[in-house]
């Protein structure tokens, strides 16, 4: 297809796809002469994937472009380009001052979680990073924060998953399925957090609502 | 106690707390002398929560404000209070814009699956209008977006407010359980969202790992 129709079919602006292939984030497209280049499905899906990093995951381009890489990258197995990846994107935790005790503390519940969960404890996930710099947060400000008050969300996070990576396994090609799990990293959480507050006001409604109906 | 020891006690600077107090989002300490004031445990408690506010929820002063409003206002009940104050806080949505037709499926998709969980639909909630919102974000960029793909993270969510709804009901008096609510409600998005990236990462080499042990 030409710039036109990818443009049309993705919901992209032409100015949009012109720039994400200066910054390396889309593959050139097959150039059919001096002024025009075909583009094929493989770059509406590889645009859907920049669109939903940069757009909904505001994910800064240099960013974009080293978690595009890790997809590529053929030198890696597929878990290693999933890891890679996912661990390229920003984190959810949003502090990083903290004293060391507190951070001891919170690193010592992270791991006593993740054992009774039955999950591997990878210091160096940034995803672990980000769950201690959470959890300090809210030591420091003595909110509660015991593993047997966090064990549910971790079960719970363990459900989502199993039905996410079976999300991602109905996408057919290697390569397909890591660009599935990366958009769909970043397009869910939204919808979590979204959900988690409805499910809250639901639930709150239920218990404290004493007025009439 | 003195502001030496509400710094001391709280973890932060004196400097902050003036600020704080200046913008009225922590309530003045008891005049004592021309140039001392005496605090109590309400107002470290406040302090706490607006520390989970601006530092971690990066919320605007403005907003905390707005927030904390709702939070005292003894002219509503305990319920509304909570939902003004939880609705206050910035969304988790961050895309706007779309077509009006992606929109409408959007808004439909969320209505659906709120009925089959059995939620009332409330569109004027800003967490209905951010579901909306990331829900027409996958839509638009033709990733699955079906309500039965949606159920689980919604019966999931459905689990964790129960369980938060309880943990909030352990702190007893309103205004504190109140403030725990909206503490919890920010403090807990990046735990949950960490959790979900180390749980996908576990079920993923669980699944992919096909390298020797």
């Amino acid at each position: 297809m030409r710039l036109a129709e990818l443009c049309e079919r993705s919901g992209v602006s032409i100015a949009t796809i012109k720039y994400y292939l200066r910054e390396g984030l889309l593959p050139p497209g097959r150039r059919v002469s001096a002024t025009q280049a075909e583009y094929d499905e493989e770059h509406l899906r590889r645009l859907r994937l920049v669109r939903a990093l940069v757009q909904v995951g505001r994910v800064p381009v240099a960013t974009a472009r080293e978690v595009l890489a890790a997809v590529d990258d053929d030198s890696m197995d597929q878990l290693s380009r999933l890891g890679t990846a996912v661990a390229a994107l920003p984190g959810a935790a949003r502090v990083t001052e903290g004293d060391q005790a507190t951070t001891e503390a919170a690193e010592h519940t992270a791991e006593e979680l993740q054992t009774l969960l039955g999950w591997r404890v990878v210091p160096e996930n940034p995803a672990h990073v980000s769950l201690v710099s959470s959890l300090a947060a809210l030591l420091r400000l003595g909110y509660p924060c015991e593993v047997s008050q966090l064990l549910p969300y971790g079960r719970l996070a363990a459900e989502l998953a199993a039905h996410e990576v079976a999300l991602v396994e109905e996408f057919e090609a290697p390569t397909t399925q890591l660009e599935a799990a990366v958009a769909l990293t970043v397009l869910y959480e939204p919808v979590l957090l979204s959900l988690r507050r409805l499910a809250q006001a639901e639930e709150a409604s239920r218990r404290f609502d004493t007025g009439p109906a």
